[in-house]
């Protein structure tokens, strides 16, 4: 099995455009809140192990993932430039880390502090999922600041970890309930060279869904973690869509460093179920806010859209390993239309509030308090907050702005794929390549490649293209385009990137009849505050005529395109003859990622379709 | 205050045309079949008062109202023709009831036999509420067969009901929690002439909201029953729509005998909040299954509609006591929405099966059983059953088709009013009226009236109709055609009725954008079945085009009109561009009562509106 190997992020400069503006943020706002929430919800306070019962902010089993998440966010923006704050707020961390690690080797604020007999009794008690979010912190810490402490600690839970699972069996599971560790381990392994703890993470996956101390009796608990079959007979995504792709990511992992090619079969079908069948227009995924759950194919309801941040961000990871492991341009098109969408939903323009939930469709009518009424409860919030009591998302949307570049490039010896368009300056070997872009405000790539004499650049075609032209020779093999290059090589490859109107399959029921806008890679909604009239009743022209605005406020374009209202919203009778047909009116759309940010609106993806 | 008088159905017998099929379907086979499934659930057998710990079909607070419903439809049958079978099973139930009658006059299965010592202790209890149905059934009774049995049977339960409630207040509540004896106190009035009854009555209305007794902390719950506030007080529809239905008509009837104006006024606002803001084009009420409750103006989601069939009886209650004091075309326009359309779904067209709830929108991709699945738990049923456990509705529907000449009038000394359109032949004083029509499958309306010279006929134009001609001269007033009766009067009154598109008002979000069809008074429906391809994506071309078709294997015409639906319905990726525009099909619309009746299907009252 031929191997693909990163580019990753810290050898990436990015230097302008979209994700520059996002990463200043990220920096500047988001991480600087993050952090201020997580010490004033006691996250930070947690790590000491003080906490006792009377006392506020009662410790919960997975705050050190929500710490070990942002100091991994810090580690990633020091990649790009110091904060000695925030620097010196994560080494605060880790210095309570270090001091509450167990004599063993184990650490968690939580079972050492709060339940300390409860240790390893509980599958579903998060302590592997800690344990993964602080090997990845410590990773990134090692590499962003030099200092081995935290690495060197993770290490010994690591030791401490393998003991307990592989050689004694003494925990009371074999495998975790929530999945992280696996591709964590991976990523200890690539930085300590310690092959032990790639072994421990083929472990986990080799024995999920076949150990007998995991079985439950119910299918749905089965099914919610992934235990339902073992990995190499998966065929469906099922369960917490969180946990379920950060899983994949770790069966990609392994299946790339084993060679194991009927694990790298399963990769292959999950992912290919998610992107054909169970997926959002949006890039998110997990449909049902109970369990937080993929359901069945083609079941992508609207307005009860659950689709958390997280899972947009964890199909990200995913992708990007089956990308490492076969470069094929589904893998990059999922990525891009998760981030640009469903995942950058999840924080607010101005970096400080964040979404759990990212709906497709919010009816403010529907929304009200009413004593007789509990119907639906299981409408999403329609306002970003700064915290939730579960707060995974923030620091995970952090830490993938911050490391964004991660998902521009994949090479071998010879070849390198390019399949972000992404402004930025690479360090590729002894060569480089720059590319300066407003993408995706415009189609317009400009790359200039030096000293790859002789490397091949395989520029990603995205599948929403459908016209574009590139100023060098090139050969067109399954969506990129093959460029060959010389010492220096400047190329420049034009998108056209017109709006356009999608549709869903026939069997998602809530998009049936309708269409969605988009421009290149980004997801347009029509919202309530950009128009004259209610929009619950708005219909979308089509063939569409469309007029991509020059207000970017909202980071990109705006879109303004022929629809139809209702010809009366005035006073009526509560039903009366249709006596006026729905009427013309321009309908301003803005990108997805940015609704709800000027309050609550009525909103939509999915517009039924006006013939015009 | 002026009073008007109606002309019992037991004066009316109905001869021909739509009903006459209904009443046919009613006698034989729906009687019978919830005869059957009452006996088989054992609530006959409750009667005995002998159920005890371990034996099965525990006997349930309510049991007594549904025989007492079920003897009360069989009593408005046997009004029209012998039913021996049947008339030997009620006079069996009768028996039962006066042999478990208390000495002090109680009666009520469920306490007597499994928990006595908790008689009048509960006001939820339904124990006021079976009364009620248990004295209207007498009544009936005693109308039909002339035997006086049951109603003393139900006197002297009344009187002990005055006692305990008027004379001692010694129950632990003062008013009912759930309305119906108000009404039905009224009726034994009207039956025994003992004007106690009525002041009891009264007294239940005086004291609903504003005993301390009833008071409970909980707003939800004090809404739920009407108690929110005393009657002349309320202004919006609230909680419970059965119970607040069935309260209103009580209010009326007080109103109505007192010549109480304020308690008119409050009815008429309760009418006109329902009738305009609260009400489902097919005139169902109670959009919440949380508390089968009304909810704010103008809530009516179509998907999640509750809508419960007895709901829509007790507005047709409600309303036609309203047209007892005031004769408007809004109450009888009202009765007929619902009797076409939201009443008569909630019985299967073969009258076997019945509906509980009725929604106005059926998705089958909506309804799938997975273990990650809980979000639609509210969804309504998809197919009628024979019984339910609560199964008020069975006996509501029988006895409201058995009574529906009901409603066809309302009189005074001078003046007939006549405000349903029925084939039939009335008995007025020493005169005659002769209906013959098949309204609602046409307009055309052959009326003769005899023996009447001096009598001014008033023929209700209905609210949807556009245009129609009269034979005779007439004088147009608030909805009605005046025509002075000469000694034999011969009229034909022909209402044009074209198939039409009604909006909705802007506010009702599940309708905004979209029309449904009518013809007359019957709304229509869109039903998979019938189409050879999905309808979850159809939209109705607007201005319509509509061809009223012979077939009427459903009891009315289908009828075919133009719509579209997306192009390409075959295996497609999950999101493509849409290259194909929706493409013209014919829609076949059926009967929105009719819906379910061939299997699961997907439905749509509210489509998009496709300009032609």
């Amino acid at each position: 099995m031929k191997k693909y190997e990163s580019i990753p992020f810290y050898e990436i400069r990015i230097d302008g455009g979209f994700w520059q503006k996002r990463q200043k943020v990220n920096r500047e706002v988001t991480m600087p809140s993050v952090l201020k929430q997580f010490t004033d919800t006691g996250r930070f306070a947690a790590l000491r192990c003080a906490w006792r019962d009377g006392m506020p902010n009662k410790p919960h089993i997975f705050y050190d993932s929500d710490v070990a998440k942002w100091i991994e966010s810090v580690a990633y923006a020091l990649e790009q430039g110091p904060m000695p704050e925030l620097e010196m707020a994560a080494e605060k961390a880790i210095d309570e880390i270090e001091k509450h690690q167990c004599a063993d080797g184990y650490i968690n604020s939580y079972f050492t502090g709060v339940e300390p007999s409860m240790r390893w009794k509980r599958r579903w008690a998060h302590e592997l999922y800690c344990a993964g979010h602080l090997m990845e912190a410590a990773v990134a810490w090692y590499h962003a600041t030099g200092r081995d402490r935290f690495l060197k600690i993770m290490c010994r839970y690591a030791d401490y970890i393998e003991k307990v699972f592989r050689e004694e069996g003494s925990a009371a599971f074999t495998t975790p309930g929530h999945e992280e560790i696996e591709l964590a381990l991976v990523r200890l392994y690539y930085a300590t060279g310690e092959k032990r703890y790639l072994e421990l993470s083929k472990f986990f996956i080799d024995h999920r869904g076949s150990s007998p101390l995991d079985w439950e009796e119910n299918e749905w608990a089965r099914r919610y973690n992934q235990s339902h079959v073992p990995a190499r007979e998966q065929t469906t995504a099922e369960g917490h869509s969180v946990r379920a792709c950060y899983y994949y990511s770790g069966m990609a992992d392994i299946a790339r460093e084993y060679g194991d090619a009927e694990l790298e079969a399963a990769c292959e079908r999950l992912f290919d179920n998610i992107a054909e069948k169970r997926m959002y227009v949006t890039g998110g995924i997990g449909s049902s806010t109970y369990g937080e759950a993929f359901t069945i194919d083609y079941d992508l309801p609207s307005e009860i859209a659950y689709t958390e941040t997280c899972a947009a961000i964890a199909l990200c990871f995913f992708a990007r390993r089956m990308l490492l492991l076969n470069p094929k341009r589904k893998y990059a098109d999922a990525i891009e239309r998760a981030l640009y969408n469903g995942f950058l939903s999840g924080v607010s323009l101005d970096g400080r509030e964040f979404f759990y939930t990212n709906p497709l469709e919010i009816t403010l009518a529907h929304h009200f308090e009413h004593p007789s009424y509990k119907e639906r409860e299981w409408l999403p919030d329609m306002q970003r907050v700064e915290v939730f009591s579960c707060s995974c998302c923030p620091p995970n949307v952090t830490r993938l702005i911050a490391s964004v570049g991660d998902y521009i490039y994949t090479q071998d010896t010879d070849m390198v794929y390019m399949h972000q368009y992404i402004a930025h300056n690479a360090q590729i070997g002894s060569g480089s390549i720059h590319v300066s872009t407003d993408y995706p405000a415009n189609g317009s790539i400009e790359i200039t490649a030096q000293g790859l004499l002789g490397k091949t650049l395989a520029l990603r075609i995205p599948g929403w293209c459908r016209d574009f032209t590139l100023s060098v020779p090139y050969v067109m093999k399954e969506g990129y385009a093959f460029v060959t290059l010389s010492d220096e090589t400047k190329i420049v490859l034009n998108l056209d990137m017109p709006a356009y109107l999608v549709k869903a399959n026939a069997k998602v029921a809530d998009a049936s009849g309708k269409a969605a806008l988009m421009r290149g890679p980004v997801v347009y909604c029509l919202e309530g505050v950009d128009n004259a009239f209610p929009i619950t009743g708005a219909a979308v022209c089509a063939p569409l005529q469309a007029k991509v605005l020059d207000n970017c406020e909202l980071g990109l374009p705006m879109i303004e395109t022929t629809g139809t209202v209702p010809a009366d919203t005035e006073a009526a009778p509560l039903y009366s003859p249709l006596d006026t047909l729905p009427k013309d009116v321009p309908l301003r759309f803005i990108p997805y990622y940015a609704f709800a940010n000027r309050g609550e609106s009525d909103m939509r993806v999915w517009l039924p379709i006006q013939r015009s």
